[in-house]
């Protein structure tokens, strides 16, 4: 079963949705389910000033990235492409094992987010 | 990528949610990615008054018991039962191969509330 916090992050996603004029975007999709994950950055002195996202994964790809998102808004990009999908998932006190592959998408989507940025840049 | 009917379907979920005083329930998980889906049934004659879903699974589970749901509301029990996942991917105007596994759900979900229903009954 999940724990209430995914319960939490699933029922009332945070940062779900886009932005216009995003500064990068990283756009990735599962090999194991076939889901897609789009995370968009908005940088501002090389910290992460907003971020939003957009999926078709399931319920555990919506929470851990809602999760995800929000533990990156205000970091430097350094410290955001240093969130593991492990330090997620604990952040949601647990996800099932079947589960843990969801919430990579978060994890690989802020990398090439980040990696668009600097390219951008 | 996924047609305009299952976007639709996706983004603005008919049917979702629950029923208080249902005359059946089925919840099924999937084996191949931990999802679950819950259908609630409100019986009338033999008839399906009305029905709603819950799901945890990703954007083709939702889209696909959206339109599961639209497709057996009216219909009478044996007509619902004869719904197949194959012709719920067909009304949305397909689904990709990795994601046919996720429909499943919805039809499996419905012979559960059925038969809860009967059982009941
Ligand atoms: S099953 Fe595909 S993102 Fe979770």
């Amino acid at each position: 079963d999940y724990s209430l916090k995914v319960m939490d992050h699933f029922s009332n996603p945070r940062n779900m949705g886009s932005i216009e004029d995003s500064d990068g975007v990283g756009e990735v999709g599962n090999a194991k389910c076939g889901d897609i994950m789009k995370i968009y950055l908005k940088v501002e002195n090389d910290r992460i000033s907003d971020v939003k996202f957009q999926t078709f994964g399931c319920g555990a790809a919506i929470a851990s990235s809602s999760m995800a998102t929000e533990m990156i808004k205000g970091k430097t990009l350094e410290e955001a492409w240093k969130l593991s999908n492990k330090a997620v998932a604990e952040a949601l006190d647990g996800l099932p094992p079947i589960k843990m592959h969801c919430s990579m998408l978060a994890e690989e989507a802020i990398h090439e987010a980040i990696n668009d940025y600097l390219k951008k840049k």
